[in-house]
């Protein structure tokens, strides 16, 4: 196989008749595959079985779970999270059972009521949000949903392009905060490193209100090597006298059940006791008897990072598979570059220029559903529409495989008409 | 006994001396009693038990309840809240663990974004909110909460007092909603009559965007006679060309665990749909593992209702109880009337007023705690100073009788007190 940049115009042309067959041929298998999103699969959940029976309705300090009352959480479940953020126990507020739910209702709650008693709320004013990209499509949804402009910043290897971001945050007051996955990175799997920590708690910011929204959604969710470590955020936050910059998030969605894990928030004392104000009025208090489900299940870190393995032995290979593919498909043709995660949910790939889009719609049509080309981006434009999000934890190996296959060959053919087209132009 | 308003002042101050030594009889004993909120019983909570244990994690449709996905509730489960609140299924959204959550979010949507596409947002306008009293604190606390001004109306016997209610709604567009308990009141315990809910349903209002909050949170919880039932609210509506008036809300908080429950809403299908919208950017779906819990408990309607007869098995002779204490003590010396409702939580003690928060603080001093005084009634101020608030659900029978004793014989010195007070100006 050579690099597609090296064919002859009369070679490219012979390729594309060529790959009509091996079309063909996945157009006659019917398939039928899903990679959409990242869920865990089957095999994950049934990690998690055991919180299907419960021998009790008490915790450790004697409360009946059961009944009302308890606006944070129970004080094992604080800390637990406390573990898991490296945050004070007393600075977590547990909630149900989505984290975005909690991101939404503190960006709700500014909008209604601005980030403190000295705050004006943001609603009636044009806010802006930065939104590095690729990132998480539902982040860039709560924002815009909220009537927030997204704001695109580059994603690198390291975090967001900070140089531009800093600039962009100095002199717009309306900038008003920005989205981080800062460990394995949805969808890049890149990890924030300890510099653009330290420079996201320290900038210079125009707006006296800016706030970063620090979602940990893979706080533990490795699958290679290690477990990667992200410098902690409301420290870093303190360290630089910024101490109420940042909101920070968990969840154990993809540690037990997708649907009905639990959720926290963490942020700073002035924070949090600004959040319960408001959430002493809109709850009565989370469901604490899935709290003590799931603390029978993770009595503590060191049990909850034993169970994370059992997800890691489930997520590697399939990883490793996608990895695989893609290299015997995509190297040496040199059409395509694309991430080796370490954690998290997705591989994201990277094709040439305005191939994305083409690829993801002839994949469809050989019935291999793939995440919306651009929805990585804001208002679901990619500018280059070149990055494709791959989350292949939810199907087996085989459809993996097949799935993959599918993709690189619609990826081949994208490239091939792209080339075509500028031909003919 | 002689109606206290009978006797003479030098009879009513003996009386006053008497009753210091049944009073010092009941501080010797050192009680600590919680009589404040309407939480279950623990042998309430037992009867739910079986939500601890489950056998499967897929719904009759085949779902997978442990993933993500699924906004609005699993079929069966809108299905049974469509016979509890009358609604068709597809008007339903099922939420989290808290049914005044979702009416939290259902005003905080209003104010962020209006009720409609074509209405305006209600934050940084004035807004004023109906208050019926004495009525449920935590409604009063949310609307407050946003910012909303509360406007106090009579509760009567057969509901809201809808002369004066009609009248200020026509006049004053700046009152955009009421909340409403239309059975088994929250204190009071009446039911709404059929009259009232078609005038609610009909009435001019001089705002557009009036919003009905109808929280049937006592559906389906009688304990005394047959359940009582209430002419349904969106078909009123509906009848009376308001079709998008009314929010409805429910929940099995207090049919299964009360802070583990499931809750729903139920609108017009505008209203559905335009909540839906922004529900989607707020959360991935409600925890469907604990609505199949729940569907296990409750597969229809009349299992549902077998299950309510023994909560009221264990309900109705705890209020038979308060009403035969409240008779034995306070009937003859007539200072004080009560209600004897037939479901609900809570049985409402008025006083002479200027009474009640006396009688309150007495109680306290003697290890009784009550409701707080003026808890029913917008910003914590009963007008008059006579509503007391009995909540028998949680206390043992002995334990009932007990601080309904200890709150008579307050109320007995708080009413004297006030006499010589009184007599001393």
């Amino acid at each position: 196989m050579t690099a597609y940049t090296k064919l002859s115009d009369t070679e490219k042309e012979q390729l594309l008749t060529e790959l009509r067959q091996p079309y063909d041929a996945f157009a006659a298998q019917q398939l039928n595959l899903d990679m959409t999103r990242g869920k865990p699969s089957t095999q994950q959940l049934d990690l998690a079985n055991d919180l299907l029976t419960m021998d009790g309705f008490t915790d450790s300090a004697g409360t009946d779970c059961r009944n009302y009352g308890g606006l944070d959480g129970l004080p094992a479940m604080k800390a637990l999270f406390s573990e898991i953020i490296e945050a004070p126990a007393e600075n977590i507020i547990v909630g149900g059972n989505s984290s975005l739910t909690l991101m939404y209702d503190t960006l709700a709650r500014a909008s209604l009521f601005g980030v403190s008693e000295e705050a004006s709320p943001w609603h009636g004013q044009a806010i802006k949000f930065l939104c590095p990209s690729p990132g998480y499509d539902r982040h860039f949804t709560v924002s815009q949903s909220l009537g927030f402009e997204s704001v695109h910043v580059e994603m690198t290897d390291s975090g967001p392009d900070m140089d531009p971001l800093e600039t962009l945050v100095a002199q717009d007051a309306s900038i008003k905060g920005i989205w981080c996955v800062p460990k394995y990175s949805n969808p890049t799997g890149i990890r924030y490193t300890d510099e653009v920590v330290d420079r996201l708690a320290s900038m210079k910011t125009a707006a006296d209100d800016f706030r970063i929204m620090w979602d940990n959604a893979y706080a533990e969710h490795y699958f290679r090597g290690e477990l990667d470590s992200v410098k902690e955020i409301l420290a870093a936050c303190a360290t630089a006298a910024n101490p109420d910059r940042a909101y920070v998030f968990a969840s154990t969605s993809k540690m037990s059940f997708a649907g009905s894990g639990v959720s926290a928030f963490a942020s700073s004392a002035n924070n949090v006791s600004f959040a319960k104000k408001y959430i002493s009025a809109q709850s009565i208090g989370p469901d604490k008897v899935n709290q003590l489900r799931h603390l029978a299940l993770f009595p503590d870190l060191t049990i909850l990072r034993d169970h994370m393995r059992k997800h890691a032995v489930l997520l590697g290979p399939k990883f490793a598979r996608v990895d695989q593919i893609l290299h015997e498909e995509l190297a040496e043709i040199d059409i395509a570059r694309w991430t080796k995660p370490r954690g998290g949910y997705f591989t994201s790939l990277d094709l040439n220029t305005g191939s994305a889009k083409r690829t993801i719609e002839l994949s469809a049509k050989l019935g291999v559903k793939l995440t919306a080309a651009g929805a990585p981006f804001p208002n679901g434009v990619d500018p280059q529409d070149c990055n494709i999000r791959i989350a292949p934890s939810f199907p087996e190996l085989a459809d993996i495989e097949t799935a993959i296959r599918v993709l690189c060959l619609c990826a081949k053919l994208a490239t091939l008409e792209a080339w075509r087209s500028k031909l003919n132009q």
